[in-house]
């Protein structure tokens, strides 16, 4: 049995300090709970744990000098030891049913915990779910208690032996670590504190799902079952987080793209490299063709740059030295060659300004591109198509002189608007990035360049009447700039577009123009980004759009459904026929499965049109359509149909706004008004 | 001084082989020059060279036991004996030019010679050219003798010791070799044998160009100026060569690309990495929309598929075995993942059949996608668009049962064709490839599969009445296939278009089918390209076109030039923002230049229309219309020309065929039929 190892040396007194600033002595020995008690009765009652020094410890452990705060259900730190508590108590239930069982990491999320488990003769499963909750409840019920001890790391090792997990994570404190003990019955487990004494604080807790995940993250590592489960002090917070785990889950861009099979990522050939299936490739090459056209209709000149690129040129902008960490090992060609994958588009965008002399009659020179970049994301924060490590960006970089800064600026905002407003986002916010002013020493050094363009920006702000909140210090090294912020469906704030000033890649690539006096001069290169990449703003328009995307944008328009195969068939196709050469998306569902069936179907499939023909719309030449989410059908003749379609495609699906672009980016701008 | 070496063994008699079978002894000693004699005196007069055993050998050499052949300029051999002199005689008279100059790499191309030469003080470029020519000039019609001497390895090593380029190929030769030193005046050289024994027959000579090549082809290495030239034995021959060369660099889709600022290649950057200009783009993204578009239409599904992929899958599909030296090298992403830049896309795609489980109903399951791919060229290979390290493939495969390859293959052949005829595509043939059926364990090992897929394609081919060849022992390990062959410029053969049916891959990954009798199958993948990669096409068809590219494919298809700006200014802006809406690529040429001049430049540049527009035209709301090559403009309505110029561009510029696709077809099948 292992020794107790002394927490805290041997001292008369310990002192205390409280968030209010007052200090007080307690004998040596106090426990956290005595200190609570010592406040007031209610808050020995209430209290879960506390923090000594910002760090958690546990009601029962003795208290050293510092700082003091007693943590209750009220603090967000609360729900963490509550959350710490029922990974534990997990850990106990788990043994019970699967006393073979070994253990990887434990763990929170931003929406509870989880824990790793190892059972080689039959992984635990999304089946074994209910009967490892109903045995967790009775053990909450009971409300056993949590016992704790505080040993040396090699006493740990020791109890440990047996298990490879534990004594892996064991080895990797320091050798003088303080290992904290936690027992269940005859459950041994050990962690951070901020375990409560007993479980009977855990009555409404749950388990929600099980995931394959590799032990400590690593592809190469042996994969785990990963069980996930939350708890809460009240059934009206987990009744309310029920109700935003199935919003973000019915909106979640992963969940979507597997049901309407969009895309999909396989580790097994590669971690972030999202394959696009048919129908998710539809849906980009739209918004890719859709943003090409736009552009170039704005005086944007697209370009095809590659994606590799001589090593030398990324240590000449910056990128080798500041960025490496996220760029892609550089390959070795031979003959003194090193290529890499571009972490960045505007190294080659600067190949082409540079591959011509320019002149001030050129500028604002405007170079767009969808551009494919590669960044290494540590595999453990790959998501969907969300984060991933091969990406297209809509990357645009346009040249120009410095009175013409403000111009251009608002143009780009013009369009970036007249965008958002085809897609119909509507939920996002402004954000000025400035230089921090007490620490200029930091940026690329130019004070008048940076007066003159930070307020350039926030002019072209002011006269477009837009709001925007003003963030000093957080612009980039080369300028500032404006990002436009918004969320995703699980709540994680998002950078949507993008645009930001550089003075000193055109310094790095000595990058001129010969002005109206016939010398050369140095312009400014702005870094645009309207839609981000193709990967994430899919992710993004999936979760708003929550599946069902506007027929523009829809993979499948319409599906056509015969009455009777036999007699109807050759009508649908027909119509088939004629919407297809005016280049609508349509497929005929002739299975032979019942009408209910299929109409159920298209709606799940979330298809805008679902068109039914039988004898009535034969005799007609009219069809029965649909509209998803509708209940009811109309009956509509079919060329009007077809060109009524024709023209919600060519209008974005705006329906009701018709005139189009001008007045959309109007009321778009009246939404943000101050 | 270097002794003398023994070209051949002390012998009494040498023994000969004409080609006629005839043998004959000569006495030792006796030299090829005597060989010719004894045949004839003209022959004596008229031989450039010898072929003992294959190789060539000169004149003045004796000759050894051995087959014999004689050379004359009626013999291809006779030109290379002739570039081969001449180059030497370059050698001597920059020798005499620049003394301080050292030389590289002698040696001869397709159409010439070439010498690379390093004159550290001023290195030699295109101005120094007509003096050189000059020179060679005289140093030919002086006849000057070029004397031989055979000496060992060691003794040339010594005559060069201050010529670090010369050291080093002496080096590179085996330890026993004999050199064959050549003399002119006080110049000394050493090379291959083929050598004129004085310089009269060079006559019609001459130098042409200069350029930069690294020393033995690495980029690492130093860049010197190697000079080119050619030769030929009359002057008719020289002119036919150079109305030869002036045609393939007219159509150089290099010079072209240069001329019409379409792309460019910058070894510093990325050797064989092409940036295409905003006016190259443009044509690309015409051609990768019509060709998504026309697969589409025909019942391809596109995809997005990562150009990333985990080594592993790579030695599953066999490529990492058999095609390494032509692959990147591999990335070490850490956690053991090693990612491979891909050289084909059959792989993803093959991740894309396996995602679901298929049925028969699904097949054909066509998938397709413009597939970025990086492949390793020698930098000595790389050329332009043409051969390129990375490029995009408009690449196709079809899962098909075994009883579908014909009717499939006939599908491919038939879209191939109309993709043809949309091109204007006319000068190509058809190549069957099979296996060897004296080889057949070279092969993928299943004869019955073998005998039906080669039989089916031949049926195919019959059945469509089209003329082919056939190539036994040309098939892939994998399958048989049909080649489209074609001819670039500057005369090389190229494959355009292929269908290889693939029996390896559906095993090597497993690939299955639910047939109707609910059993799995294996099912036939057929890989297929109708455009080749996207540079690899556009070099063609910009050398086809000769830069004047078809209006629909053109960077510009129209340039308004207004007589006056102030007057015309506006009413050419109008004209303009009604092409554009249309989706036409239109430009204004208001700049302060002579009309002629902007008219000029518009031919120069291949723009389709260019539109004259003055007080007459708005008066009239007519323009005033040059076509691209015409000498004369017509006045047209406005809006009629506009409309116009839409029906062509929507017509891929088919004059006179408005009815499209089917009538182009069933031309394109006449012209290839037996």
């Amino acid at each position: 049995m292992w020794q107790n190892f002394k927490e805290v040396k041997d001292m008369a007194e310990v002192k205390l300090t409280f968030p209010d600033g007052k200090e007080k002595n307690f004998p040596a020995g106090t426990k956290t709970i005595d200190v609570a008690k010592s406040i007031s009765t209610s808050l020995g009652k209430n209290a879960v744990a506390g923090k000594l020094n910002g760090q958690l410890i546990d009601l029962m452990a003795p208290v050293s000098d510092g700082k003091i705060e007693l943590i209750t259900a009220k603090d967000d730190a609360g729900l963490k030891v509550l959350w710490n508590t029922a990974s534990l108590v997990l850990g106990a239930a788990l043994h019970d049913l699967f006393p073979a069982m070994t253990f990887g990491e434990r763990g929170l999320t931003e929406h509870g915990f989880y824990y790793d488990t190892d059972n080689a003769a039959k992984p635990v499963s999304i089946d074994d779910l209910a009967a490892i909750n109903d045995h967790l409840a009775k053990m909450i019920a009971d409300k056993m208690a949590i016992t704790r001890q505080v040993v040396k790391k090699g006493d740990a090792l020791a109890e440990f032996k047996a298990d490879p997990y534990k004594t892996s994570l064991l080895n990797a404190l320091p050798e003088d670590a303080q290992v904290v003990l936690y027992r269940i019955g005859d459950y041994l487990d050990f962690g951070e504190q901020g375990v409560l004494p007993d479980t009977h604080l855990l009555k409404v807790t749950k388990l929600l799902s099980v995931a394959g995940a590799y032990w400590q993250g690593k592809s190469s590592n042996k994969m785990l079952q990963r069980v996930y489960g939350t708890a809460f002090f009240t059934q009206k917070q987990m009744d309310a987080d029920d109700a935003r785990r199935k919003e973000a889950h019915d909106r979640d861009h992963r969940v979507i793209g597997n049901q309407l099979d969009l895309f999909f990522v396989d580790p097994k050939v590669g971690a972030g490299l999202p394959y696009w299936m048919p129908k998710g490739a539809t849906i980009r090459r739209t918004i890719e063709r859709y943003i090409i056209d736009k552009e170039v209709a704005h005086g944007y000149q697209h370009v095809y740059t590659p994606v590799l690129m001589n090593l030398d040129t990324y240590k000449t902008s910056g990128h080798w030295e500041h960025y490496r960490d996220d760029m892609f090992p550089p390959m070795d060609m031979g003959d003194g060659e090193e290529l890499e994958l571009r972490p960045m588009n505007c190294p080659s965008h600067i190949q082409i300004y540079n591959h011509h002399i320019r002149s001030y009659r050129e500028l604002p020179l405007r170079l767009a591109e969808l551009g494919m970049m590669h960044r290494y994301e540590k595999s453990g924060a790959l998501s969907g198509l969300q984060r991933v490590r091969e990406m297209t960006l809509n990357d645009g970089h346009t040249f120009v002189m410095l009175d013409q800064i403000k111009d251009e600026f608002k143009k780009i905002l013009n369009l970036m608007i007249e965008v958002y407003a085809d897609f119909d986002i509507s939920d996002y916010s402004f954000r000025l990035s400035y230089r921090d002013p007490n620490n200029t020493e930091k940026y690329f050094d130019d004070d008048d360049m940076w007066n003159r363009a930070q307020t350039m920006l926030k002019g072209a702000m002011d006269e477009l009447g837009l709001k925007y909140t003003e963030a000093e210090g957080e612009a980039a090294f080369y300028g500032p700039k404006l990002d436009v912020q918004t969320k995703t469906a699980l709540g994680n704030e998002e950078t949507l577009s993008t645009i930001q000033l550089d003075f000193m890649l055109p310094e790095r690539f000595d990058l001129k123009y010969v002005g109206r006096d016939g010398e050369e001069h140095r312009p400014v290169m702005i870094h645009r980004g309207l839609v981000s990449t193709m990967e994430r703003f899919t992710a993004y328009l999936t979760e708003m759009y929550k599946g069902a995307f506007p027929t523009w944008l829809a993979p499948i328009q319409a599906v056509i459904i015969p009455v009777k195969n036999d007699l109807h068939g050759d009508y649908a196709r027909e119509v088939k026929r004629r919407m297809a050469v005016n280049g609508l998306r349509v497929k005929i569902d002739d299975r032979n499965e019942k009408m209910g069936y299929k109409i159920r179907e298209a709606q799940t499939q979330k298809i805008p049109y679902t068109l039914v023909i039988g004898d009535q719309e034969m005799g007609h030449a009219s069809v029965s359509v649909r509209h998803y989410g509708e209940d009811k059908a109309i009956t509509e003749d079919t060329n009007m149909y077809i060109d009524a379609m024709i023209a919600e495609v060519h209008n974005y699906s705006r329906t009701g706004k018709l005139s189009g672009t001008e007045a959309d980016v109007t009321q778009q701008l009246d939404n943000q008004k101050n």
